[in-house]
């Protein structure tokens, strides 16, 4: 079983790194240490510059450790929303952004696109205070373009942006500066065990967040942003936090910085070429997105003529662990993720494998 | 650094098995899996049924994932309660668990009582829906009387009660019968790295909440009760959660049923008295809780005459970490945790040197 490579959208292939910081870990007692005691707050703030060099993260944003990004669309809601957002939502993920304000009784909007074409006009409302957007939606295999995010931020300078960096970072550039607030989870493009996500908080939040409060609404508890920044202003968390992934993750940083983030991510576009390169050889494949500047690079998508079952299991049984299409999809499109930890050579033995299956047929 | 032994009171000594498990989890990729995928199902599944058998949870109770005890402070407030509740407060803990109602705006009252003496005479009021029992007072080793919790059930048939097992269970054992919702962390006696809670919910919890959603209350997101139950039912969880540590908790808790629960907690007893016997021993030291049967048999609390920091100091250069005191104790407690990783012979020596620490003085 050890042998098999995982291009499972996330949980995925794990960082090839891992498994040595694991073992230094169980060696450095990072199991057992407090999270209250020195060499926490070391890993946390090492953890933090790094995440800040890696991804270009402006000098007055503050970085926090949660438990997923799931858990960061409710602490938005909670500390950044009082009465509506507003939502683009082109697959499962931003939908069910959206679908928590609805659990919150928000009266949120969205602007619901499909995959077929780049999301077209659009109003924002007078009412939104914030906007989200998902740079990369991980179900369907659609990037949202950058210069669109400048267009949005250009034309509502007041409002909080939200971006959902799931499965984006840091295999692709973000600029940061037009953004109020952005997350992501760690077991898509860092390659870590699931459990962490990280949410990175801009000065206009905590704003938001303390004006919400003082006019006595509900701005959580544990995770408020205040409790965040309380507890991070001394490299601490207000709860007892997943500290071996946040071991992990300083490490793996490390990892890619030496690598280099540049090299990272031109590794992303060589691989993404050979993917869709191959969807389009291929008679039975046909790429998801149809506008190349929407196709993701980390998440490729390919619908299969006649169904995905055979394919993915015949790649299984090649020790290839690929993902299945993500809800309406589940039969018909095949995902495979493109992040740091495929090698090149993984890639290529892939799209190689996916050539004899259909040769063969 | 790998000779040290922790005895902090969570995060604290990894359960012996730890290690090996990690190992096994690289080699089947737990890592990678899919947490909508069969493995992970089979997984939780198990995890469910040992962790039943092991605290003797009733057969109509629901075994939920979180990512702390903290978070499910939250999650019962956000599900179970929508006036107020009450809380036995004896401790930082659980006055913690209070003061988040005070962030939800509810007027939730408290007994407020201090380690010296059980809890005297109270009145629950009618208005509260929830009362709150922690059952060991991580903060200042304080044990709820059994006793005590059946006469609060019994007087208050109609309110649900939550108890908070964090640092008890399995170590010692307790009556689930009595009780509607309880919860833990798993980096205290079940010697998990931290990054994970378990909610174990009755039936009359999913009215309350089921009741409080039909008046167009919010009850959350993700973590809604009904959202864990829906995805629970099907052994899978509403986001992808920390899996290494779930792998982790089957592990340890089949380790556990093989060793025998009883054999786990006949040496919790055992253990203990050693420690509490040293207290008393020992010119300089004073066992904080003055009642016998208030006395945690897993945080086992001493002031030191002249404060801790030699002490502490003295073990920790003979590789033994020890607890400080908490919050306004900081300097003058030490806390000991027992915990099924402290092997008799680890409490043993640690007793030992801090024998010899204050026969050199």
């Amino acid at each position: 079983m050890s042998n098999q490579l995982f291009f499972t959208p996330g949980p995925s292939q794990l960082y090839p790194t891992i498994s040595q910081h694991l073992n230094n870990a169980m060696r450095e007692n990072i199991g057992s240490i407090s999270h209250r005691g020195k060499k926490f707050q070391m890993i946390f703030q090492e953890m933090k510059e790094r995440l800040s060099d890696v991804l270009n993260i402006p000098l007055d944003y503050e970085i926090f450790i949660t438990s997923s990004a799931t858990e960061i669309w409710e602490r938005i809601i909670q500390n950044l929303i009082s009465n509506s957002s507003y939502h683009f939502v082109n697959g499962s993920f931003s939908e069910r952004f959206y679908d928590f304000t609805t659990a919150y009784k928000l009266k949120s909007t969205a602007h619901i696109s499909d995959f077929n074409h780049e999301f077209g006009e659009f109003n924002v409302p007078d009412e939104a205070e914030l906007i989200s957007i998902t740079q990369n939606e991980t179900s369907i295999g659609y990037s949202f373009n950058p210069e669109e995010i400048k267009n949005i931020r250009e034309n509502n300078p007041e409002k909080l942006i939200a971006l959902d960096l799931v499965s984006a970072v840091p295999s692709i550039p973000v600029d940061l500066s037009h953004i109020d607030t952005a997350y992501f989870s760690v077991q898509k493009c860092f390659g870590l065990p699931a459990g962490m996500g990280i949410w990175i908080v801009g000065p206009k939040c905590f704003e938001v967040s303390k004006a919400k409060a003082s006019k006595n609404q509900i701005v959580g508890s544990y995770h408020s942003l205040a409790a965040l920044k309380k507890n991070g202003d001394k490299n601490q968390t207000p709860e007892t936090p997943n500290v071996l992934n946040l071991y992990l993750l300083k490490n793996v940083l490390k990892d890619m910085q030496l690598k280099g983030i540049s090299s990272v991510q031109n590794e992303t576009k060589y691989k993404a070429a050979l993917l869709y390169q191959t969807f389009n050889q291929i008679t039975e494949l046909k790429t998801v997105i149809p506008h190349p500047l929407n196709r993701s690079k980390t998440v490729c998508v390919s619908e299969v003529h006649g169904g995905n079952k055979d394919l993915i299991e015949y790649l299984k049984s090649e020790q290839l662990i690929i993902g299945s299409g993500y809800g309406a999809f589940k039969d018909q499109h095949i995902r495979i993720a493109n992040f740091p930890a495929h090698s090149k050579e993984s890639i290529e033995m892939l799209v190689d494998e996916m050539g004899k299956y259909f040769e063969g047929k």
